[in-house]
C-alpha cells in the first residue's frame, strides 16, 4: 500500500492544548500504526481565543508581547503575533482589552476601554507590517472602539472641549471628533477583523443588550451604554459622513467593530475563512488522504462558523474524507454528519473530573487516534 | 458490498447495562450505517456478576426468583436461571450471600453463611436439571461452603452432637460431618464452578488472610477463620478421605470451593471459558466479518480472563479483527493490543458525574458504535 497522507487541521482544546499541540499529540498517536505516512500540520482557528497562536504556528511566524492598558486603565501584558511572511501581523483584541483581564468583581462596561487595543495595533504598525487580522471575541468592553481610535490618535472631545475619559459611558458626552492626529498608516494597512456575528451597533440586537449583561451590565447599565453608542454613532454620521450603526457587525465587541470601520479601512469576515486563507488549508488539503480535525467541544453550534465544519467544507470540496476528535459531544453533534464531517470521536476514557482531563488532553488525543487508526488499517 | 455479519459479544457494563442491552445498543448504532448487516447477539460475562442474566439472555432462558436466607439469616430474595436448554440451571453465589447482601457495618464473616446459597443450588435441583453452572465472586463469607452443606441435608456437628450454628467461626468447634442426609441428586449432576482464583483453603494465600479483610475481618478475625478452616479441612480429611485443602481455587469464596469440591462432583474451571461455551461463541464467531466486545472497564487486568480477552482469543482463533468499546479505559489498556484486540474506544462523551454517565451508557454504546461504522464505511 503505498505511503498516506494525513492532514491533521484541529483547532485549540481550551485551558488544554494549543492546535499546533494537538496536531503534534494526533501525529503521535497515527504513527503507530502508520509511521511512514505524511503528516501535516495546520493549526486552525475560528477567529476566536487561540488564533493569533494558530496562525503563527500555521505559517512558521513568532509571537511577541508588550505591556499596555489593560481594560480598567491598569498596565498589563499583552501578545501579538508576526506570521511567517513577515508583513501580515494577528492580534486578538483580548489579549488587552478582554473579560478575561478583568476580575469578577471588577466588570463595569461603562468604565472599561479599549485603549489597549489600540496600544497594541499600534505596536503592529510599528513592524512595518502591510496586514493585519484583528480577532475580536471576547471583549470586557462597550466603548464602540473609542478607547482603540485615541491610542491611535484620535481626539474624542466634550463640549469643553476636553478629552473624553474612557469607557462607554463617556461616549454620551462626546461632542467633537478630531482625526488630525490619526495614525496615517491605518489608512494603508489591510485590516482584517474576524467576525462571525451580525448585530448592529444599537437597539434591542445591539451590543449593549445583547452582550452587554454577560460584562457586567445591569439593566440601567444597558440602557446607559446603547444611548451612548447611539450619540457616538450618530456624531461619527454628522461629523465624519459615515453610517456605521446598521452594518452588521458594528456590534461586536461592545461596539468596537463600528469603531473599526469608523477609523480604519476594515473590513469584516468569518474568523474560519480567513485563518483557512492564512494557514493555507486548501493547498495543504489538497494531497491529503483522510483529514482530521477537532476542538475542545462540538455540538451542534459547531456548524455555526466553528473550525470542524470549516475544515470540513474546504476538505469535502476537495473530496476528502473527514474524522473529528472532541473532548466534549455535545447536544446534537449528530447533525454534523450531513455538515462533512464523516466520524466523530470523543477522548475522554473515563469518568474524571474536568482538571485531570483536560491536563491529560494530549494523551488522550493519542490514544483516540491511534484506535482510530488501528481501525483504518482493519480494512487497509 | 455483499452483506456483512456483525457478532457482538460484550459483557455487561457494571451499574449501567446488562450485557444484552450493550448488544441492543450496539446493533442500534451500526444500524445507522449499516442497516442490512446481520447482528449475532452474544451476551457474555466471565463468571462475575451478571454471568448469570448473560447465559439465559444468550441461550433464550428464563431468570427465577426464590426467597434465602440471607448472608446474616434473615430472609432475601435471590435470583437463578434455567438456560434454554431446559436442563442447566446457572447461580450466582452472591445473589444468596454475596457481600452486596449486607450493610457495611454489618459484615462479619465469622457469622455470615452460605445456607442460602445451598438453598439456591436446591431450588435448581427441584426443577430436574443435569448440569448446574455456580459463579462464585462477590461472596461475603468465609465459612468453607459449610452452610451450603447444611442446607443440602449434611449436618455438622460438634463435640456434643449439636449441629453447628452458621458463620466461619463455628468451625473450630466442628466434630463430626454426617452426610446421611445429603441431597443425593448432588451425586448426579454436573457441577461446573466458575472460578479465576487459585488460591488454597488456608495460609497465606488462603481464604481468610487474602480475602477476609474486605469483607470484614480484622486481623484477628483472619487469624480465626484461618484455623477454623484448617480444622474442618481436617475433619473432611479424615471423615470423608478428601484432601482439599491445596486444591486451586479451594480457597475461592470464602472456602465455598472447598465445599462444593466435598460435598458435590463439581470441577473448577475458568469463568470465561465456562461463559464461551454455554453462550456458543465459537458456533456464533464463524460466520462474523468483525467481533465486537467490550466491558464496564478494560486496563491491563482484562488480559487476566475478563471477557473481552476471552472473546478476542476465541476470534483470533477463527482469523476475526476484534473492536471492544469500554467506559472506562484504564492503565496498561494498550497491553491488549498484543492479545487479539484490534482497537478499543472510550464511550464517554464529556467529563460528567458517574451517575450521569452510567445512565446514559445505552446513548453512549450506540454513538460510539456508530461512528466506528461510519469510519468503517469509509474504506468499504
Amino acid at each position: 500500500m503505498r505511503e498516506q497522507t494525513f492532514v491533521l487541521a484541529p483547532d485549540s482544546f481550551k485551558e488544554s492544548m494549543t492546535a499546533k499541540e494537538v496536531c503534534v499529540a494526533m501525529e503521535k498517536g497515527l504513527r503507530r500504526v502508520y509511521p511512514a505516512a505524511r503528516y501535516i500540520h495546520v493549526p486552525m482557528a475560528d477567529g476566536g481565543e487561540g488564533t493569533v497562536q494558530s496562525l503563527v504556528d500555521a505559517s512558521g511566524g513568532q509571537m511577541r508581547q508588550l505591556e499596555v492598558t489593560g481594560p480598567l486603565g491598569l498596565p498589563i501584558l499583552a501578545q501579538y503575533g508576526i506570521l511567517g511572511d513577515g508583513m501580515t501581523a494577528a492580534i486578538e483584541m483580548a489579549s488587552a482589552s478582554g473579560i478575561q483581564r478583568v476580575r469578577r468583581e471588577e466588570r463595569n462596561p461603562l468604565l472599561t476601554t479599549t485603549y489597549g487595543t489600540g496600544e497594541l495595533i499600534r505596536a503592529c504598525l510599528d513592524q512595518g507590517i502591510r496586514r493585519l487580522i484583528i480577532g475580536i471575541g471576547g471583549s470586557a468592553t462597550n466603548d464602540g472602539g473609542a478607547g482603540m481610535a485615541q491610542a491611535l490618535g484620535a481626539r474624542l472631545l466634550d463640549q469643553q472641549g476636553h478629552e473624553l475619559p474612557r469607557g462607554g459611558g463617556a461616549l454620551s458626552r462626546l461632542a467633537q471628533i478630531d482625526t488630525a492626529q490619526l495614525d496615517a498608516r491605518l489608512q494603508q494597512v489591510e485590516i482584517i477583523v474576524a467576525c462571525d456575528v451580525t448585530n448592529p451597533l444599537c437597539g434591542e440586537q445591539g451590543a449593549s443588550a445583547v452582550f452587554g449583561p454577560q460584562k457586567g451590565a445591569t439593566p440601567d447599565m444597558v440602557q446607559e451604554l446603547d444611548a451612548a453608542l447611539g450619540h457616538y454613532a450618530d456624531v461619527i454620521q454628522s461629523q465624519m459622513s459615515k453610517d456605521v450603526r446598521h452594518i452588521p457587525g458594528a456590534g461586536a465587541a461592545g461596539g468596537l467593530g463600528a469603531g473599526l470601520l469608523t477609523f480604519t479601512r476594515a473590513v469584516l469576515r468569518p474568523g474560519i475563512e480567513i485563518v483557512i486563507e492564512y494557514a493555507g488549508l486548501r493547498d495543504k488539503l489538497a494531497a491529503a488522504d483522510i483529514v482530521f480535525t477537532g476542538e475542545g467541544g462540538m455540538d451542534f453550534q459547531t456548524k455555526f462558523g466553528k473550525t470542524p465544519h470549516g475544515v470540513a467544507a474546504a476538505a469535502k470540496a476537495a473530496g476528502k474524507p473527514v474524522i473529528a476528535v472532541t473532548g466534549y459531544m455535545g447536544e446534537g453533534i449528530e447533525t454534523l454528519y450531513d455538515e462533512g464531517i464523516d466520524a466523530i470521536f470523543g477522548i475522554v476514557p473515563r469518568a474524571a473530573a474536568l482538571e485531570e482531563l483536560l491536563e491529560q488532553g494530549p494523551y488522550n488525543v493519542e490514544r483516540t487516534m491511534e484506535n482510530i487508526a488501528r481501525l483504518l488499517r482493519l480494512r487497509d
